[in-house]
């Protein structure tokens, strides 16, 4: 998908919603357990009762591998379900990603060819050769952690690089991200819970569409994320996962989870409304 | 599988070679593509040809993802194969992986639990949180990405961080990840092709396991890496992919393989005794 269509239908749809798809058999409704595929059944409650509010999907590849093959199996029945019967959602691989040049080109291929994800989501540990063969996917994006909404996002993210007159760490990854070939096709993962980074962040990557974990069960505040971190085509796919897939536990989970996204999502009309 | 059986293994077969099992399709013997399951015929080939030069195997997870359902069955099959036959084998899913807590637990759980591999590689960008789940695992073993030996390792990992009385940012991810929870069940994945590095290393983790990619294709020296790298108790795991497995490419390749396997141990054979 292109960033342009991506940016079409966050206006068609007045959201820029992200739901996490981060399934786990002990915490979805047990009547599914008698199921054939319990995660992709869930899976499929979930955007059938959500996809009008939310223009972008992404399963968390942990929750699928701890399932093994079956597991494996449900995360593909879930891509090819979205992109057969809602080709304009952005799908995100949330993987986290990142090896040396020709093992990267093997996980590139696995998300962006064989899954048919839209992006995927990579770590920056090991720099430039291990995220280049991502980018040479064309209409593919690669999203790339920055700054992580998680408690361990100081032990090195914030941390100060490059001597006395430095910079954090997670700005440095930005910085230096940009200058690789094919960066138009990164997006970057800055975690909800720390709004008052998003200025600087967008005096970095002000054209970037930035992906923002942590809304709601981490605590972050979607109006402060807006505030500093909107950009003049949006520029924000806001990710809930627990607060919305796990809203209800009995038979009308869906539409628990519905009632959810739609608070969300009636909250981001209101502030794209009011730009 | 503990520590003291590892170093014990290393002394018995007077090796700390580690194969990379990183299965390409297009790189095997023609021959095999005709068998039921190309990849696991291919591991098995290799591992009844190298097992007794060995002490541990690694398959990197990028290389079986990339085929899909298939290829993760590969993958079990492989790590089933060898727990059923070599116990004795330490067994490192090359997996790179890392989220926040709760999703880290999924991870572990995939790797220690339903694959039953010994070890699992991290890479360490979202800190503490990340990785503990891994650790809290008994007689398992989290490897953390410190020092790659790729190229884009130069883009962050060696940059200086913590302003100017600091350090590189892996001799700070060394130090850090040193003070968390079960630190004792962590090793570090350090590169050979930067054997000067080594002494430094060493004096800030000396105990711990050190596993080496980049000898041999990456152009990595054995030497070198034992004299600054190996420790008391050896420490070091030397890995090599291309270089044995691809020895070959004929109906010969496991004797291939093996005979570059042999190349390898008996260097080691050597350095081991002159000790």
């Amino acid at each position: 998908m292109t960033t342009k269509h991506l940016i079409a239908e966050i206006n068609r749809k007045k959201s820029f919603l992200c739901i996490g798809l981060d399934v786990d058999l002990q915490k979805i409704p047990k009547h599914l357990l008698a199921e054939e595929d319990p995660i992709f059944s869930f899976n499929k409650a979930i955007i059938d009762a959500t996809h009008h509010l939310a223009v972008a999907y992404k399963p968390n590849t942990a929750f699928y591998e701890a399932y093994g093959i079956k597991g494996w199996k449900s995360l593909e029945k879930t891509i090819e379900y979205l992109n057969a019967n809602h080709p304009e959602i952005f799908t995100i691989a949330d993987a986290k990603r990142g090896d040396i040049g020709n093992t990267s080109s093997m996980y590139a291929k696995a998300f962006f060819e064989d899954l048919a994800f839209d992006s995927v989501t990579v770590a920056p540990y090991m720099g430039k050769d291990s995220i280049e063969p991502f980018l040479a996917f064309e209409d593919k994006h690669t999203i790339l952690l920055a700054l992580t909404s998680n408690e361990g996002a100081f032990d090195f993210q914030t941390k100060n690089i490059d001597g006395i007159d430095g910079q954090e760490l997670y700005k440095k990854v930005l910085k230096t991200s940009a200058t690789w070939k094919n960066s138009k096709n990164l997006m970057y993962v800055v975690g909800a819970t720390k709004a008052e980074y998003f200025a600087d962040i967008r005096s970095i990557v002000p054209d970037s569409f930035l992906l923002v974990p942590g809304v709601g069960a981490q605590g972050g505040n979607l109006q402060d994320v807006c505030k500093y971190g909107m950009n003049a085509n949006v520029g924000l796919l806001i990710n809930s996962s627990r607060g919305i897939i796990y809203a209800g536990n009995d038979l009308q989970f869906d539409n628990a989870a519905a009632t959810a996204a739609i608070e969300l999502q009636q909250q981001m009309e209101s502030i794209l409304n009011a730009r």
